[in-house]
């Protein structure tokens, strides 16, 4: 990768990085729900509190109106084509990397997902030959999509050593540049550009039905947190702008690493959590987490059992009829369902509705897991 | 309902019906998919061909662009609201209704499905009282959808004289007007919208990506047909046009009871198919058999099979990332996988490429359902 300190951690860097990446990415729609936003607007009753750890306390009262940045349908179907974009084209544009044979050398990463196919797709179409580690044990339709983007894909072991390895062994064979799936400001700076892109439209969707109305574009916006690219790069997106950027993670299996190193006040290393958010399944890496653990950039991060997880995945199909993955939901299920997040709200908004942007961050389901998840029992 | 008659079969009808109903319904995106177009463009292999009624047969070479129209956006989630609102809206104006006591007498069906939500929702919007019998063994999902939106539902056999007796019944208690799904113009003409906006829309699209470029809007529209309103008004709404109007159907278990039909010269009048394009089990009524008969309307209708529509929707759901049931899809499959349209299209286009509306129909989708569909072996 291109030196991680040529860009500052800051919002016009993502500015500069969306400018770098708009050609060859989609700006992808931001969809609304009004049975959704009600849905969430709406106290939860005493018996949906009942086994929670709001059992027996007064409901949250907030009010939501939500506004969804649609990244399943983005090339390769997820967020992460924005980050491999532009952490490739700030390669190619670093000093001596065309001269020095670095396109030859080509570039390497380890996934066992969206970043595989993202840095295939952006490779191939910069025309930079890549490698690509992932897990025997991925799915051979994931395995397809990576090699049909152009990549040469290698296999390792599931676990970090035993992929890290492999991509280790790639590197001394070829000289290779590893572009890592979060850890990197380059990396950040490009996902957070979702967040700009949602900022911009809604506020242009305000312009078009509420002229006059003194409207003026998000209070907040929630992103799910695995590795901390997405969160990250949002966060910066919103950096002086007022808008409040709140986290969101599956809490099965410690996967709520975040949160629990935000509470600790130190980043969690290692997590080994098989939640239904499979993108979510990471610790937070040290770069992202420079951000995140700043308070006036991450307000706070949430989390949400399975079940709500697969309740608010029943709903976005079934409403909304958009394909997303689990992890995509996991913000949305943080507004629906944790109380704590619930109540931030209402004591923030004083009243008046608030505009909640909400990242999907991709749509690649494996139809039969999908189906595994909601077979009739 | 109100007089047959009282509209002729026409475009004209189509284009009144559309002014009637617009602050009623959405006008539903028209999506497009390079990837699938490819897909339809490249000529199937020997290997593909192989133990179908084509193995051996020189592959046809059709290159299409498709339009989709997505009714699975459409308020209940199907096409069928358009229909359902123009039935309603035509009923209120008629002579007499309102005075005669009609709106207090209220409407009643028959349906498990789409039909039933769009009927309770047009006429709680306009505040008529509506019945609703459904089969006993609708999915508790569809019931409870049906009466989410206000009507009063009641229950009945799976087969037609079952239901029948049960709408009779309520009529002879209630005086109430039947609204049937699809046989009666009044509903052909309001479905027949759909493919109204669809022309429009692709006009619009092709002035905006290619200003110069002589375009001229549709070639073609397939619609898939099972009781025939979409497909008939869909016909209408391409009369005088130059759009040539293809059907589409599932063959299992004799569920291309039209394609039969036109092929003996005879509608015929009795289906009984568990195809999983569950929308499309019915035979083409006695009114949209008027227009569809009409080599001049509908050129002709073509089927698919079970696993090629399951291999459809897998496509939908996996590249377009749109929540469709599995009926929506059968045009898309005959486009995909039917060799004799394929022929046609090839044959017709004389080596240019043709714009192709395809109709999705609706996205109810039972998750358990899909699951089922797609589960690992």
């Amino acid at each position: 990768m291109a030196d991680p300190n040529s860009l500052p951690l800051s919002r016009a860097s993502v500015l500069s990085a969306h400018t770098l990446i708009k050609p060859y990415i989609h700006r992808t729609p931001v969809l609304t729900s009004t049975y959704i936003s009600q849905l969430a607007s709406t106290p939860r009753t005493a018996a949906e509190l009942e086994g929670t750890p709001w059992a027996g306390q007064t409901p949250a009262s907030p009010k939501i109106r939500f506004w969804f940045k649609c990244e399943n349908f983005q090339k390769v179907g997820a967020f992460k084509a924005r980050g491999a974009f532009h952490a490739l084209l700030r390669l190619v544009e670093s000093e001596g990397w065309e001269e020095g044979g670095g396109r030859e050398r080509g570039v390497v990463t380890h996934s066992s997902g969206n970043h595989a196919q993202a840095v295939s797709l952006a490779s191939a179409t910069l025309k930079i030959p890549s490698h690509i580690v992932m897990p025997r044990i991925s799915t051979p339709a994931k395995i397809a999509a990576t090699q049909s983007y152009g990549a040469s894909v290698l296999f390792s072991g599931s676990t970090a050593p035993e992929r890290e390895a492999v991509v280790a062994d790639v590197i001394k064979d070829t000289g290779a540049t590893l572009i890592p799936p979060y850890d990197h400001p380059h990396v950040m700076l490009g996902q957070g550009t979702a967040g700009l892109e949602l900022q911009e439209q809604v506020l242009e969707a305000q312009k078009e039905v509420e002229v006059g109305m003194g409207r003026k574009g998000l209070n907040a916006i929630i992103a799910p947190c695995g590795g901390g690219g997405l969160l990250s790069g949002t966060a910066l997106s919103a950096q002086g702008t007022g808008i409040v950027v709140f986290g969101a993670e599956p809490e099965f299996e410690g996967a709520d690493d975040c949160k629990r190193g935000l509470e600790a006040g130190k980043r969690i290393e290692v997590v080994k959590s098989l939640t239904i958010g499979d993108g979510l399944r990471t610790p937070v890496g040290v770069w992202p987490w420079k951000v995140i653990s700043d308070k006036k950039l991450v307000r706070g991060v949430y989390s949400v059992t399975e079940e709500q997880i697969k309740a608010t995945l029943r709903l976005v199909l079934e409403r909304m009829k958009v394909v997303v993955e689990p992890s995509s939901v996991v913000g949305l299920a943080v507004a629906l369902w944790n109380e704590d997040f619930r109540r931030v709200v209402e004591a923030e908004q004083g009243g008046e509705e608030w505009d909640l942007g909400v990242v999907f961050t991709g749509g690649n389901v494996n139809l039969e897991g999908l189906g595994k998840l909601f077979e009739a029992k």
